[in-house]
């Protein structure tokens, strides 16, 4: 099997597992007790804490909560920094921002969405332009999860920062965090970040703060995470994450030119002839978004999938027409009939050159038949 | 060591861990994807979902949401359930309902509460008292954390239906289910539970809601269980926690019974000259809680984990005077003396009674040497 819906989940990593499994088994108490044994697995949160931040800030300036997962972390950024006034963000946001926004919309505040441009990347000039002296938080995604274009979030950022310093500035960091190279700025006040999209398991995410940003909590009750996230820790989750992520940050850069290859190799192998590029030319490496015109993502997938080819399309499962393809796509200003045939190949650091031709030789035989067959 | 802090949380079932590992090794597929192997997680989770609400209830009238923990199944009962006018709880409540419900009255909605008796159990007649025509929501803890004291929420629940029918009924089982015999009713709108309390692992939870029941998410974003709670399912968490629960419900009478036995003889062995009794009677078997007048809960605590016998205590750590003493047990009416105390010894089904005794002896011991040293 040829695993490449990365950007939807990784496989966690077994050596990740296997360590953090010593917190399934026998440090087991709970964080908060007194007691030696908790005292011990609270020290082991803050260690997580610490080695998490050095992989994306080299300041002391920065803070991290510990959610359950990316959505959660989102949550808390738009509802808790967004406040009074408006809100900007972009027609380009995950589902996690995007909706979280629109109901945000429906208790007194103002959201305004900013256009994006044909890959998928936010038009700045126009989300700029829609900055005030009464928009509390924009948030904008750094790597598009359908797309893989990368918004400059550091230049985003201090754009919105000139125009109103108290602005907060908050990105979804899901699908760029441990991909791409990339250090937080001082512009930018929060970042949310997965475990599972980098080789973690799932139930475990972090929202990045910056260290004197009073940031109300989401999640009320008996005050873990300084107050600002309660519930007991999923410690299994935030350890494991840990090592997720210090691993990926320890190859960032090599993992980062070797994926660049494999998406250049794909796209280099896939058929011209039967299909385009949405991804821009400077994607992320790690998703290489295509369409072909006129078919059904989902039904390439299926076949792909009896072929042994795992990956992604652009579109949610629904019978509902409007639903079928992807808001996001649609606001790229491609065509329905583009939208249609969305496909999304996404890689992680463990896909190899063969894999990938394999995929292209795949994905090739699959649309030639189907387009021979309308024809 | 003689683990007796299992309200705190529980040593996670190995075989549980055992079966769902699988869904950390070989079936991590994102359940939300389209493809076969998508499908088939998704279908697992409905399998989860059915075995665990056939532990609690044995019609079709119920539904549940998976959710991070006990704490974010509380938030999102109080958040989306209570709504204008104002809400009914007790001063027994775990902070997850509580903090939640202190939240919630700055959000323009009234929060009335309950007093409690000197066992911690609300006192009935006053909270139905405060329930009125403009009462969204009644919020009762199930097994009081702090004292084991048993609300009986089915006929709470009939209350406060009659008076006004209109009203949602929610109650905290996080300390009751797995535990307590007991069967979801007609008047009980929304329940929680936590499976890191019952042998599962930390970073899952459930929300129980009546199927007809309109409750908004309290997390927005991919659209994940039905639209209700947004986010990748924690798929080994869930799967986990199915096993767990499935298990504990196979031997709930077996076990009460055992624990029951348990509990009274810790009792019986510990000396009455020493300690004073806070809990009810008939209590949750699962918790018994004591008091050590003049001494500090903390100390005796430190004292048997340095003895190997690990307990809570009930006050949270905190330099703070105003702190220090548990809310719930000053709300029960107990001195502040009684109150520096607490000892909350709370079992398992792995607990024996060699443990029980030795627990007990310990305790003796150290309250003893105290006590005397003082003196």
């Amino acid at each position: 099997m040829i695993y490449l819906d990365n950007a939807a989940t990784t496989k966690p990593d077994e050596e990740c597992i296997k360590r953090a499994e010593e917190f399934l088994h026998n440090s087991y108490f709970n964080p908060s007790a007194l007691y030696a044994e908790g005292y011990n697995i609270q020290l082991s949160l803050r260690r997580a804490k610490t080695g998490i931040l050095s992989t994306i800030s080299m300041s002391d300036d920065f803070d991290l909560i510990f959610t359950s997962c990316g959505t959660e972390a989102d949550n808390q950024a738009i509802f808790c920094g967004g406040k009074r006034g408006n809100i900007v963000t972009t027609y380009g946001e995950h589902s996690a921002v995007f909706a979280a926004a629109k109901e945000l919309s429906t208790r007194g505040v103002e959201v305004r969405f900013a256009p994006l441009n044909s890959d998928g990347s936010a038009d700045i000039e126009k989300l700029i332009e829609l900055v005030d002296d009464k928009t509390s938080l924009v948030s904008v995604i750094h790597v598009n999860n359908e797309t893989g274009a990368i918004n400059d979030i550091a230049s985003i950022a201090a754009c919105i920062k000139r125009k109103n310093p108290r602005t907060l500035f908050h990105s979804d960091g899901v699908q760029a965090y441990g991909k791409i190279p990339f250090m937080l700025t001082k512009d930018i006040d929060l970042y949310s970040v997965s475990a599972h999209k980098i080789g973690g398991v799932k139930g475990c995410g972090a929202l990045f703060k910056k260290r004197n940003l009073a940031l109300k909590p989401y999640i009320y009750g008996g005050g873990q995470e300084q107050g600002l996230r309660s519930g007991t820790e999923n410690v299994f989750g935030i350890k494991n994450f840990e090592f997720a992520a210090v691993k990926k940050y320890c190859k960032i850069e090599e993992n980062h030119k070797k994926i660049r290859l494999l998406n250049d190799l794909l796209w280099e192998r896939l058929d011209k002839s039967l299909f385009t590029r949405i991804s821009p030319e400077n994607n992320s490496p790690y998703i290489l978004t295509v369409g072909a015109d006129g078919l059904r993502g989902e039904t390439i997938m299926h076949e792909a999938d009896d072929a042994g080819l795992i990956l992604g399309t652009g579109s949610a499962c629904s019978s509902n027409e409007k639903k079928r393809r992807s808001r996001v796509i649609l606001a790229c200003g491609i065509s329905e009939s583009l939208a249609d045939g969305i496909l999304r190949i996404s890689f992680s650091s463990e896909n190899t050159v063969e894999e990938t031709e394999s995929a292209a030789e795949i994905l090739n035989r699959i649309v030639k038949n189907r387009k021979e067959k309308m024809a």
